[in-house]
């Protein structure tokens, strides 16, 4: 096992953190046109589609379309079934993400002129959503809450969870997770099948007016086939964790906390900046001793190995700069006053502050969203909130007062840009 | 010229009502081949590939890359070159769009908890962005306005402006409301190849971390093909409007309301709800006597006759669910008691309340932005705003005491996920 070592201050540095960050996440054509065909296929025969493609992928056959739906009572029975100590500590986890997402919600607002024109924006919920959860070996209770608390906290009028069940088989901890959410409805079905179904609707599932959660690649492009039919959230790429340590911190926590992100898969990214060069060494001998005592230590070791790093920055003043260069999903800022280098820090999902503040907090149970930006999308976009659930429509009341005003405004703009009706049509609420 | 009259109560309503709203946007695949290798050449060629491209596409041929850019003082003096009443009118705008969207801004928050633990979410600008501005016959200086104010009103540190020239020629306009706008660079290249460059820069022109404004289907199909790269805003469909009205209207204002979305181009969408057969007559005989006296009537006449349509519906409660379907760009409530309605009101990019409120107000002055959801994605999405040009990190300081307490909620749920690392990282924080 060997993660490489890097210095800022040799030369080539830039070119090798370059090509370290660099993911070429093309999407494949015949991933495409396979996706185009599902999803075209699904729009014009609905259900007989939806049950024909779950027999071929998923390798079981519903009865009917209907049988695809689990039943509210299914849910509450995985949910009563899960063993105490996962059910206790996803009934902590729901309340706490509940409650950091309540400070999300945003309220409609307006204005009044002083003659009379009122200027404001309405804010409502999305009627009804769909949350893709993927099936099979990543089952995760965890993306259930992460993606239903929003919307439901949001106010959205019904949330649909499709997740698949390979070979018929269901995961307990994401129906559990599901009922205490409160998703409305949910059906065994997964791959772009589902996201189209989510998206124009079958006879038996309910057309969506937006569909979040990770997939496949598959999934991934069928997201993006149907996004303006529907919302979609982010485009996922390979997770990533950025640690910027002083050298203060044990060792063994800084290389769990790189392994906790590298076990999720061969091309996730974990990245340690840090000015110590003794540290540095310590922590690269906890790899070597903690590795063989991780389950996952193959997947874990071809994450570092292929894109892992431990760099030796000058100081923590350069580390936030490759920070804002990288972007990253996770941050971690394990440094003795981690407040101080917050406003150097532009881009990062998430950030977590202080020694006792390891990411695998963050994913479950801290109360922020674990849907964050990756492949450095943190430089425009945002973690998964109630934002992304709740939409603002413009209003405009303008008094007969304000529009003797606005009208000799709109006037000669609409005359400049040669719209004549959109001056004509100001200029007629014109007193003379 | 004619436009067609439906009603409600007449069997086959729905079906017509479907038929009307139908659009195929679908993306003309010999369109994205040729924008694939447009981006594709600019992002390995660079600024070479920009000026072979200007010189075929646009049919001038700069000295250099670097004669593309317009420098500050061409902007201003446009902008002193102007007539004094379309200045002035500018200026007036975007006092206003300004003020409006400064009540958009969001600001970071963070709370602690007993146990010193703090969550929040810091909200920051984007660093650069880019705004795609239309050129040739149709120069929109409002929607120079309308793309750079909110980001400026967000904060970000620098607004790229493209602009293609075609045959060199530029607009007065255009450059005077970069100018009054704040717009930091602008540069005389459109199609592909600008939104190529500022998704990967070249020599000349600096990468963004985000891209907005309208074009036409190449410049479409380029934003799509460079999202994920670079943020975009929503790829922007026909522009419609939706009055409902009672009948108390001047029927002249609603059918010169309905020609002022019909002028954009024949696929635009005018269409009007109203419960009195008698005013729709009235508002058809408006649409005759008017028509020959606009300049574009050919435009709205194909607009009327192809996408058009004058509806008796039973009561305005009925007018409010077809709304609800058909999720509006722009929905004129043109009746006595607006206010009334807005309840009822789901779906909609924004909302004119009142008799004198003409969407052309809107659409140059009033306050709120002219760039909102089209083809039903007033369902999910929102008028362009402050909030595109933000982003948020969610903000985790785990204390001590608190990693004792999450840490036993996250361990039984990442070892539920099988991952273990994640567990391992929160245990290492316990102190037994």
């Amino acid at each position: 096992m060997s993660v490489r070592i890097l210095n800022t201050a040799e030369a080539g540095f830039d070119a090798a953190l370059s090509e370290l960050l660099a993911f070429e996440s093309a999407q494949d054509p015949a991933v495409d046109t396979a996706v185009a065909a599902i999803v075209e296929d699904v729009k014009v025969r609905g259900d007989a589609a939806l049950v024909e493609y779950t027999a071929r992928f998923d390798r079981f056959t519903p009865a009917s379309a209907t049988a695809l739906e689990l039943t509210r009572t299914e849910l509450e029975t995985a949910f009563r079934r899960i063993p105490d100590a996962t059910r206790i500590a996803l009934e902590q986890a729901a309340d706490r993400v509940r409650r950091y997402h309540q400070h999300q919600l945003s309220s409609s607002w307006s204005y009044v002129e002083d003659d009379g024109t009122l200027l404001g924006q309405q804010v409502t919920a999305l009627d009804r959503v769909g949350i893709y959860v993927p099936g099979g070996k990543a089952a995760y209770p965890s993306s259930v809450l992460m993606n239903a608390m929003p919307a439901k906290v949001a106010g959205v009028g019904e949330i649909i969870m499709v997740v698949p069940t390979p070979g018929g088989e269901r995961n307990d901890l994401v129906l559990a997770a599901a009922y205490l959410a409160g998703v409305d409805r949910a059906f065994t079905v997964g791959g772009a099948q589902a996201v189209a179904a989510l998206a124009h609707g079958t006879e038996t599932i309910p057309a969506v007016d937006k569909i979040t959660g990770p997939g496949n690649a598959y999934v991934a492009a069928a997201k993006r086939r149907v996004f303006g039919v529907v919302g979609i959230d982010m485009v996922a790429g390979p997770s990533e964790i950025l640690v910027i340590c002083d050298g203060s911190t044990p060792a063994d926590w800084i290389a769990m906390d790189l392994f906790s992100q590298a076990e999720h898969d061969e091309i996730a990214q974990a990245i340690l900046l840090c000015p110590d060069a003794a540290f540095i060494d310590e922590v690269r001998a906890s790899i070597e001793r903690l590795l063989p005592t991780m389950p996952r230590r193959d997947i874990i070791a071809a994450s570092l190995a292929n894109r892992g790093a431990l760099i030796q920055v000058a100081d923590l003043a350069e580390a936030c700069d490759i920070s804002n260069r990288i972007a990253p999903e996770h941050l971690e800022l394990s440094v003795a006053d981690p407040e101080a280098w917050l406003p150097q820090l532009r881009h990062a999902g998430a950030i977590f502050m202080g020694r006792f503040t390891s990411e695998s907090l963050g994913d479950y149970c801290a109360g922020p969203n674990h849907v964050l930006p990756t492949s450095r999308t943190a430089r425009f976009a945002s973690p998964l909130g109630v934002y992304d659930f709740q939409k603002r429509s413009s209003l405009i009341r303008v008094s007969e007062a304000g529009a003797q005003t606005l009208g000799r405004i709109a006037s000669p703009l609409a005359h400049g840009e040669g719209l004549i009706a959109h001056a004509r049509s100001a200029e007629m609420r014109l007193h003379d």
